[in-house]
């Protein structure tokens, strides 16, 4: 039997290859293994496995690679130990494909090992621009893949300018904002449906105004953004706030220093991990979200929220209109939220087409010569 | 005082940067530090170390990294250990910039450890194609360069529309090719000139016809190349020629068992290493270039040396006009040898400018806040 | 010049070589070159290499390798990287020998590195006993090392009991007790002497009762202390107390987490790291000291504190007469430390011999064939 | 299901292990996870895991990580890359214990790991004494186990003496010798009984005297053995000989060198690998055994066979009365040969008790809570 490789490195990506996940299973002739590295295993960083424990899937494999020093040394060497152990895994495995999405520093290690070892690579979201290190991580994993699944026509025609061919590009829309948009999140804010028991009860009524903050360091940029300031403006309106922990990043001690200052703050809820239906049922309810994560270009438009968007981390990714960019200053983060408080966008989303990751995963069936499910 | 960190992975790599190093000597406030791995340390590959202290040239690190087994999943696992290990030696270092050359597996792991240290790289040889995985790898290197130094106009063109933005390319030719050319050959070959005594004399004579033969495995498909074809080829003719052994690569064990059948056949000489001089002096006097290697490609040219380019390795390679394509068919090769035997080209290469190397390292000095050297 | 190389790998193995260090400068004919690994570079845990650069020793290389995750995996693979890149600092450093001290898991990479290339290796405190994977682990480097420094005649016993040879053990004194008693710790406590400001000032007065306490995990054990009623116990006491962080060691966060409920107490001083100096201090004029920790059975009695120590972490560790011995429950813990909250021990110490730095780096000396300095 | 590892790195270990893995199988409650790692992976070395295919045992675990460099750093390079995958493949076994046998620095890496993450050692061959690194190797890998079974009584007593538990140590005899002792060897040579076709043929008839030559190269004192001067005397005779390669070690290649100047010696029959059962053959009816290998030491006297023992690798081992130690000198050697080329010793072996292998594993049943087997 065939085996096919789908390695996570984070939360995230398993939030965006749940359906992918979902239709490979379909398959029977076809074994999909899945195998974990990095920030996924960790416990401090919402031990993301747990979500495929509970969803019924199998880890094939688990690498536990992430060094504990917060240094762009310890960042490098995750990979060069994530490298060697995914080369042993795949040689143990011989997979006729190997499927990865996205564009974190940690997914590179898998890349290399399957490409060193002539095992073809189905990228999921390449093409696509944002502000940071994250466009060379893309477009590093890019020149390692086979097949191309791309969100949007932009991010298609990117990736042909960059001499990838027409012929290995797909533009099926986005895997992730497909089962988003799929999720029941119903009238108002419900802390039932979170998911989740959190230490501290998420005590929010329907219909009260709360905030999502949501901040990552920038890799090449500590000075991006000031998690001080817009803390500080946020709790200003006295209104609650879920406050989520940064991605695992050389320099998020800054995040988490500033986060700790408001351990006391009752308004605010600090979130290490929220299952993704809770995360979606949060956002699609919200008064607004601040943020420099993609979840806020992506997801968020498909429940019309208004996104401010902080610093250069997302400066060149494509965006919906709910999208408003400033800096991190505390006046212009104020006066912005105060602007987009009660405002709600049309529910319309670029990186949506249906039938997405039942035609991702069709592709890939016919690429390694298997038939595909009807 | 600052650094500048030279990473080296092969004695290739070498020739290829010798002037590029001779240059930054000459910037007495800016310390070049030269960190070597994989197969340049090695024995069995020429121990190419040896040419670099022969020069001279202080070596600050030596990172012994190439795994024994002949397979892709120890190549996968080189390059992890490599990773690991220049995280460390760049944390010690912290250099300004990192210069890398070429297109080789092994070299992606400084670029990976760098590019997550955010070190700027300058790479030398980008944009350039060839047939096999090197493309994916040179292409990949060029994601994580800040500077780009390319050897012909196309390869210019070939960046940019890769989407690398012009400002960052500089078409200054090939050092490698800079360097070839200021050699003195002399007129005719002379065995001493070689630059190295071998274990059996090379008994060539001033005048005397003699192959040179030199190919590598093609690790995308291994049949590219039959040597036993070649090498019984060549030996048809009864004339001496230079028999060199593969790069290390997975499935270079093929090759270097069909050299070890001729074991005994008095025509032939089998080098593991020669001297650069000593091997262009030898490429500029013979008859013809056997090989799918990139020194017939680029650098024979300059002596108008016929070149019979066997498979697809060099495909995509932009070529000079002593380039003759062909299989790996013994009668095919044989007929075309004869054809060549007593031909000559002119001496025109598109890979020379001439200042190269000077022109490179001013660049990279104005890059990183330096004075240029008059 | 030779080199000879010290490996350290956490604070207090600085602590117990810094006597040994100073005497190594009076060598100019031989270089010290201090190589760091492990928790020592790590904020996490004090940070301990700057207590090497405010003395003016000069760090010659650091080896990051601890892995985030709090498992016994991670901790092996801590240990498996640390011995790749030791191999390579030795490789490069060429040591006539390596000087190691103690018994804890990741010394064992630079032992393993060092014998595998022939690089003799002097041990200090080999022999000894305590209660858990350290007896193990500090034999384990007994067998890789070739000069053996013992500091009690139990231990030169032991030693040479175990098949090590007579000639090679030399009962010298533990270096780090020499250290401690000749550091000058005043009539009575003052913070001015701890070496450090703390982020909550340390408000205790001359002649306050307090307690430290210092509880490590017991990793073949988890259950042989219970954080949580320790410090229940001396919470109920309301007196102020020094809780010091524990040492990296898979399970440490049960230990951790049993802090974290206290941050609150404002008896409390949660402390990560302290100069040797100021701890030494403030262990000289505690009331008692509660513990698991090696310092208590050891260095402790210089000073005459009674020494509450629980569980089986040291059960087979030779005392001196100030140890009382009991188990981890609240009843039990309490009425002890009522007994002896205002005891004072002779101070007399059997891990205690004058001259032993001094002779041991003389000893060192003789041995790779230097003079001895006078 | 209860897993037991069992680690397996070079062929010899194989031929130890032989037996009790036979046992193992009888346990249908335990499953038996085999473990691969370091050179029974590579083909240099005789690609030992097709031994354990050929007698139907399934590889659960294949790590490569041999480095191709012949230094010692190299090696403990090796042994570092070596914890680090072993680590992540017992985190993902969780075996109830681990099986590895003898003294080799590769066999370190498994013991290492296991120790780290709790899981307990048995260890085959403890105690013995030879004459090198493998005394010191030997020593590190008991102070990890749990389970010691000995060859020997006085091996028992050793490690008692090193101060391991009586309890824990039990003297079955040497499975190796269990095995070796079993074999049918018949009544004189037969080439057909080496059990796997050379690409020379073994041209020996029945009768014919003939001598077995394996050398190993002292990994602590180089000039041990002259490699040079012990094939000059072997050739002497001008009878057929056995001619092995040693195993992987730093220096290794010296030997490897004298051997390779013999190439073209018809007598000689260079080999790589012979299965087992055709090397006890070839053993048991050869008129001498010349060699510093423990084989000669161990198995050879089951079969009276003469074994000149060169050097001081197996300096301090056990003897049986057929072997005769001397020097590495031409002379010594020639009249040492001469001296016992028709000598036949009795058939009498300290390292044999039967029912070994049978006992070794029910005592592991025991210990892990498992029924025994009758």
């Amino acid at each position: 039997m065939k085996n096919i490789c789908v390695a996570l490195t984070n939360r995230t990506n398993y939030s965006k290859l749940k359906m992918v996940l979902r239709e490979l299973r379909k398959y029977s002739n076809v074994k999909c293994r899945i195998v974990l590295s990095s920030t996924i295993l960790l416990e401090r960083y919402g031990s993301g496995y747990e979500d495929l424990q509970r969803d019924g899937f199998e880890i094939d494999k688990r690498i536990d690679c992430v060094l504990m020093n917060d240094s762009h040394e310890a960042m490098a060497k995750t990979i060069g130990l994530s490298v060697v152990e995914h080369a042993t895994y795949f040689g143990w495995r011989q997979p006729e494909m190997l499927i990865i999405v996205g564009d974190r520093f940690d997914m590179v290690a898998p890349a290399i090992a399957a490409s060193m070892m002539n095992i073809p690579i189905a990228h999921i979201q390449g093409g696509e621009l944002s502000g940071t290190i994250d466009n060379v991580i893309r477009n590093v994993i890019t020149r390692f893949a086979s097949l191309h699944f791309v969100a949007t026509e932009t991010s298609a025609r990117n990736l042909i300018g960059y001499g990838v061919s027409q012929n290995s590009v797909f533009d099926y829309g986005c895997p992730a904002v497909e089962y988003v948009s799929q999720i029941d999140v119903g009238d108002h804010f419900d802390n039932k449906r979170l998911g989740k028991e959190f230490k501290r009860e998420i005590d929010i009524r329907a219909g009260e105004k709360y905030f999502m903050v949501m901040i990552h360091p920038d890799t090449t940029n500590q000075l991006d953004v000031n998690m001080d300031e817009v803390l500080k403006a946020v709790a200003s309106f006295e209104l609650k706030a879920f406050i989520f922990y940064p991605n695992v990043d050389a320099h998020n001690s800054a995040i988490v220093s500033s986060i700790a200052k408001y351990i006391n703050n009752d308004n605010f809820y600090m979130i290490r991990h929220m299952p993704l239906e809770g995360f979606v049922h949060a956002m699609a309810h919200c008064s607004c979200m601040i943020s420099n994560s993609s979840s806020g270009i992506r997801e968020a438009a498909s429940f019309g929220v208004p996104v401010i968007n902080i610093g250069y981390r997302q400066a060149d990714r494509e965006r919906n209109k709910n999208v408003i960019d400033i800096g991190h200053r505390y006046e212009e983060l104020r006066s912005t939220v105060e602007d987009y408080l009660d405002y709600r966008f049309e529910k319309e989303n670029i990186y949506f087409k249906s039938s997405c990751s039942n035609q991702i995963v069709a592709k890939i069936m016919q690429f390694i010569g298997e038939e595909v499910c009807q």
